[in-house]
């Protein structure tokens, strides 16, 4: 087994640049929850120039569990993560497995017990008998600080790097991010900084609106960088398309990823409407706020969910006024003064519906900017001539509205979605730009 | 490695109880998407009685996937799926490793071809020469019916049922329901049946909200049930816990699990809300439809989710007339007709004001109903007296106006879901009970 081309090289001379992940808990295979610590590790790692080349889910069986820990050691990977199985329960195996897997008995940490009862003095309830066993750590092991009331450890076994971490999501994060990513930063090598550490892989994601995968594909096919240690990768989802590029930490293959951005920025323009992790809800928030602008919403199809984006964002009340769901053909007359000719004529589903909304909204709520929705998210309500998922987003800048008409696919759900993010996008292009269409 | 102890009696003698699953595919180990394959598989695999034990997911490397599985089919399960890896590229690999790890040549089948041409006819696209291997399969395999272009298969490797399914989601779906499902129900003699099949396991899940979870499970600490094969868990969301019982396919077992099912309808009475996948905002609905009501919104630290949540339904335009988001304290007073001297007295966030808002939302909205929200969802905007978390959330059933109050935990987004959330309930159980406190 080997680690992944690119990657090999980012290491010391003893470093594989590989890793492994192994997640106790039936909850996991029967089931009941869908693993999420495997994605976010899994790109975790990534970032700090590791790829995981086995991710195991295995059950709450001691034995299962230490052949999963040897079998895992003896690839040799750089790191080993082990989330789960920490809690104080019978079905907590984590401790045992790592001592029977790798030959060092538990030992009990007086001082990590204190903290543990600590812990459960803060939230006010007592510490019970069967906490005690979350104080034992495998011979050789280091507690890592934990913010709930399970402790992870680590330890080295020969050159690999063996991490144990709760599998309650926040905690595991917090672990992750607190200790093992600049342990293993250190370790690699790989620098401390965020997105470009020096010296190690660059992670650079741009976050991308109106456009189809397979032709952004298309696009990117037109820039030369195969084999020159450069990595382009895209993930598409309902908030548009990120274009993750990922280079070697040589010169050569960071200019070229710098070179390759460049050209993207060309190409796509103000299609990239952030970088990172950005929202687009947060991004037009950013926008309103720079120009000292307020504004407000009116929903049919949407049913609140543009509001709702709105003020995902902390301090969104700085910009957001408010909004309406007008669901009912007599509520866009009433509270937005939609003229019921209009309706009658072209029904709500309509550019002229879709305008008036926004008009409307301006006057009801008195902000400077408007977004208004209207369209058939189904699977009622549609007719030959507007089919599920015909929709009209309406923007307003003061007196200028325009409207745009789309085809939104598949479910009810997907549909109401994509339209938020599109009116969002529409509002935000139209914000850099008055005149673009 | 044994299976889990309830279900092994499901099965004949040769039968163990337990499945595996191996997934292949570098964007999974990357991160760049999240698996649901395998929780739809694990409880899938729980609903015909097998119990998996180990889910891997190991990179696109030929020696790694071929290893993964000889480890697999050494420990005897009665079911190995392995998923991903069918497609026509270089990283497709699922074919040879299955070759590989279980001796079995590739043989070429001119039918399979015949077939994977047809749809490349039907979508309007020329076959590429790279799609022949997808006519391949290992000696003594049988291709599974596909709906998109890559035909999953299966084999017999001792007592093992080997089967390969596409990573894609819908086509893993429909392999499993239309073959693997009812092959593995005839092998394991569980039956075809849906919900409760004859002589198989019997799957009842009860939703709840209202109370938290370690507070069931001392609920539930009072029914006698350990070890008379019928398996109880819960399943904690922002959506409210669900109570999960299995009972093996005995008189017994089943007459025990609906026993279980009645005492705790007993105990827990109205905050059941619903059984199986039951959505909080379908359950509202129903009921607002049976009694022929109608209902609206006015919203301000939820800022329009509630009004989406209701949304979320199909046919929601039945009973939503539609809804506010008053974010800013002017547009409380002058949309919903809130004192400007309640909201300087008590502040926006406060019992008060929510009951206004209610009272506006009839008075401007014209339904029989409605909810409204106030809080503060942060991070910021908290006072000593008013911390982060703050919620009040008003029902009004006519005149009849009632007010409750919550401490909401965490972030700022799981502060307005528990909010949306914990106002339909509210709203539900006074429907139920217009007595309800």
């Amino acid at each position: 087994m080997r680690g992944k081309g690119h990657f090999n090289s980012l290491q010391g001379e003893h470093m594989r640049g590989t890793a492994e992940m192994i997640f106790t808990g039936d909850e996991l295979l029967r089931g009941d929850i869908v693993n999420t610590n495997q994605a976010f590790l899994g790109e975790s790692l990534l970032d700090v120039g590791l790829f995981a080349t086995h991710a195991l889910t295995v059950s709450d069986d001691l034995e299962a569990i230490s052949q999963a820990i040897l079998a895992a050691v003896s690839r040799y990977p750089d790191v080993l993560i082990i989330s789960g199985g920490l809690g104080p329960t019978d079905d907590d195996l984590t401790r045992e497995a790592v001592a029977r897997a790798l030959d060092r008995p538990l030992e009990h940490h007086e001082v990590l017990l204190d903290e543990i009862r600590f812990r459960f003095t803060q939230i006010g309830m007592p510490m019970g008998d069967s906490n005690r066993k979350q104080a034992l750590l495998p011979r050789g092991a280091t507690a890592i600080p934990f913010t709930g009331t399970a402790p992870g450890f680590w330890l080295l076994e020969g050159e690999t790097l063996v991490a144990a971490l709760p599998g309650v999501p926040r905690e595991l994060v917090h672990m992750w991010a607190k200790t093992l990513e600049p342990m293993i930063r250190g370790r690699l090598g790989t620098g401390s900084g965020q997105g470009a550490p020096a010296g190690g892989v660059v992670v650079r994601k741009l976050r991308i609106y109106g456009i189809g995968e397979s032709a952004l594909q298309e696009v990117l096919s037109e820039v030369p960088w195969r084999g020159q240690g450069v990595d382009i990768g895209t993930r598409a989802s309902l908030d548009g398309i990120t274009l993750i590029l990922r280079s070697q930490p040589t010169p050569a293959a960071q200019a070229l990823l710098a070179r390759i951005e460049e050209q993207a920025r060309e190409i796509l323009g103000t299609k990239i409407y952030g970088t990172g992790n950005a929202d687009l809800s947060a991004v037009v928030g950013g926008l309103l706020r720079d120009r000292s602008l307020t504004i407000c919403t009116a929903e049919s199809c949407t049913g609140g969910l543009v509001a709702k984006r709105l003020t995902d964002v902390p301090g969104s009340s700085d910009y957001f006024l408010g909004g309406v769901v007008t669901y009912s053909n007599e509520l866009k007359t009433d509270l937005l003064g939609v003229p019921p000719a209009l309706l009658e004529e072209h029904g709500a589903v309509s550019e002229p519906v879709a305008a008036a909304m926004a008009r409307g909204a301006l006057r009801l709520l008195g902000a400077d900017c408007a977004i208004a929705t209207t369209g058939i998210a189904g699977p009622g309500g549609a007719t030959p001539e507007k089919p599920v998922g015909t929709v009209y987003v309406a923007t307003a800048l003061g007196d200028d509205v325009q409207v745009r008409h789309f085809t939104m696919f598949r479910t009810r759900d997907e549909i109401r979605e994509r339209t938020a993010q599109s009116s969002l996008d529409v509002f935000r292009r139209r914000l850099l730009d008055p005149l673009d269409k």
